[in-house]
């Protein structure tokens, strides 16, 4: 059956986070989580959802550039789409005139993302599946002196054996999670150890404390975590960008006492080759460098392989091009021997990259070693099938397509800035 | 005197170039020049134009995103902006919640460019000379692993010897500049030929040519051009990102005899270490490498001189943080010994960027070896004060400021989509 897609509309959603300090640290102080959320609609009355995140201010640039992109998209049958979706991926990321004001890069990948997402939300609910023919949709452009197609194939080949009990072991245990609820950088001590406390009577075994405004600081507070979770439950920490080089370095080595697994963004997203001095200066202290959240596409991902510049890969469902590019992402950790742990959190991050890491592991590593996804317990609420984490594992989901319909409640009452909720904080401080 | 910023307009302004393809290329096929065009007014009534260069679609994105900014500039008085310039820049480019959707890359960076050309052309007109204080205007975050500002410093004070003489040299005889103007990728032979003619006999000695489509093609064109100009002249190629890394190696090999001096762009803008495969494969072959027109900020040129990626650094005026970030371009393409070769053409780009290279020359490089400015013959008589080129070399400017006003009647003639120029092709494409 030919569906014509023949309707997008897109949504600014803000959350007014920024309050409460929920998602706080070094480079972000005060984000309101906020999507771009987009509803693809078909003649037969289908519809597909998909977002991408963002912190509040310039999600209306965003929902501006869905609503550039979405001459590309309407009037496309999704037969037409996905029967050469590599292509289809090419037209939206590399317009003649668009891919000026990128390329693959900021905002306009972000509404690829967005767009993309509600494309393969739409595909997986006409399935009812996971979709196959995954290498056809992958643009291998400007990646193949790293991973061809046919390299490709074979990782998805060998994987085939052991598939089904992996399948199995998910629908029982889970994937393994980490939290960072715990400890965003605006909580104070006290709400810190009371959030530690809780997670750990929920089976919680791995942690983040994001760092990197004040050394001071951020040796109470590891000292603190450590102390909370014991010697062997696992830290991370986060610094979100705010270092330069030699800096991270000086600083981590500081606080190489309380263990951490990996410090991640330590430095510019962009600096691959300062992610890789960062890399050789911290491995004798056994800290690994994480990265990803902010890596804007597979070309820089390539490079951060080839550059053993990071020991975790962090992908993330919403800042490159969809599934079709964290495809080719996951592909190359793989044949580079390095753990994917993804990005997540935000709003609806939990919701799509658990499809994400659930297909890394049963169709391309095979591997749980050293992996494990971001978890923030925050706005799950908003979504018709939130996340279901049992004991610190990330349950498979059970309906189908890509998880992030929001309850149109919700979207009518963040909607910014007419929703309830911004008219109300307006009222408000036009009285303060 | 201190004078307040009260407003900032921006307009999206598009020019129907891909009507006779003039600026077609292998990557951007039907491309029509436009600026997202800023006037910033003070309440004394001075005014500050700054505009950034987009290729039609998408070009409304940025103005999205220039007004979202403009509530960091509107109610700053000048005097406080330049008083702290870096800390001004950083404020735009590193916003709590806008650097999500960048950071300091495409949209939102474009943005950040038009806003703060504006600033700098308000200064350079109040001031009526080249300002001081520069290096308080750089943001050295994440690169004083390759430049400090104290070297920064060094840098400036060693190329006050001689500056008066090179000051006397560029306005007797301009800065050098070469010419793509004659071999868009959309031109006929017979063209082609007629415009190679011409530029000689105006004094021309430096040719691009665009390639990267068509192998054949490319031959056919190199060779016809390489026989029109001589062995003597020079020619640089230019694939605007049409290739992968292997795929650049052999392409340009097989153009190898026609003697570029540099392949332009061979692949992902984004992609250092593939410039530097690119770099090492074809330096026995005495053909450089050169990027940067869409290299989006002072980290990621910092990494291709450390990864000795590029032999030629594109410089833009409109792609990173206006002059606060091309000033820190310059100065490490300086300590890495690499000539700067600046992008232009476009709208404005040769307005503006003149400014830049001539301070290169007088202020920091002090040197000409290898070194020349890019310059298309289009859409100049747009300009208040348009450049002046004579014999092949760019004049220095000599009204105020960093001249792109624009001439009113022709933004109002081009805006997009209620300009005349665009109301009419409405009405065309309705009869059509």
């Amino acid at each position: 059956m030919t569906q014509k897609i023949i309707k997008l509309t897109v949504r600014d959603i803000r959350f007014p986070t920024s309050l409460e300090l929920h998602g706080s640290d070094a480079m972000h102080t005060d984000p309101d989580y906020s999507v771009a959320y987009v509803v693809i609609e078909t003649d037969q009355g289908m519809r597909g959802y998909g977002l991408t995140f963002t912190v509040g201010r310039g999600t209306e640039i965003v929902v501006c550039a869905v609503e550039a992109l979405s001459a590309l998209v309407v009037g496309k049958s999704l037969e037409e789409i996905v029967s050469d979706f590599r292509g289809f991926y090419r037209l939206l990321s590399s317009d003649g005139q668009m891919r000026w004001i990128g390329p693959e890069k900021g905002v306009i990948q972000l509404a690829t993302a967005a767009v993309l997402n509600s494309v393969w939300d739409l595909w997986a609910r006409m399935e009812g599946k996971e979709p196959r023919k995954l290498i056809s949709c992958i643009d291998f452009r400007y990646i193949t002196d790293a991973l061809t197609e046919q390299e490709a194939l074979e990782i998805l080949e060998k994987a085939e054996a052991g598939k089904q009990q992996r399948v199995d072991q998910m629908l029982k245990e889970g994937y393994p999670a980490y939290t960072t609820s715990c400890a965003w950088l605006g909580y104070s001590d006290q709400l810190l150890k009371q959030l530690c406390t809780d997670a750990l009577s929920e089976g919680w075994t791995k942690f983040k404390v994001k760092v990197g405004a004040d050394l001071e600081d951020d040796i109470r507070r590891c000292s603190l975590i450590r102390q909370m979770i014991g010697p062997n439950n696992t830290l991370m920490i986060d610094a979100n960008q705010r270092w330069d080089v030699g800096e991270a370095i000086t600083w981590v080595t500081k606080l190489a006492e309380y263990k951490p697994l990996w410090i991640e963004e330590p430095t510019c997203p962009d600096d691959i080759l300062g992610h890789a001095a960062i890399s050789k200066a911290l491995a004798p202290l056994g800290i690994g460098v994480a990265s990803g959240e902010q890596c804007h596409n597979r070309v820089m991902f390539k490079q951060f392989l080839q550059a053993e510049a990071l020991q975790f890969i962090q992908i993330d469902s919403c800042r490159m091009g969809s599934v079709n590019e964290n495809l080719a992402v996951l592909l190359m950790a793989h044949k580079f021997k390095v753990p994917v742990c993804p990005h997540a959190g935000g709003v609806g991050l939990c919701e799509l990259v658990q499809h994400l890491i659930l297909f890394d592991y049963i169709s391309v590593s095979a591997s749980l070693d050293d992996r494990m996804c971001e978890f923030v317990d925050h706005l799950h609420e908003h979504f018709i099938s939130p996340v279901v984490i049992k004991n610190a594992h990330y349950m498979p989901p059970k309906d189908p397509g890509y998880s992030c319909e929001m309850l149109e409640s919700s979207v009518q009452r963040y909607q910014y800035p007419q929703g309830e909720v911004w008219k109300q904080f307006k009222k408000q401080s036009l009285k303060d």
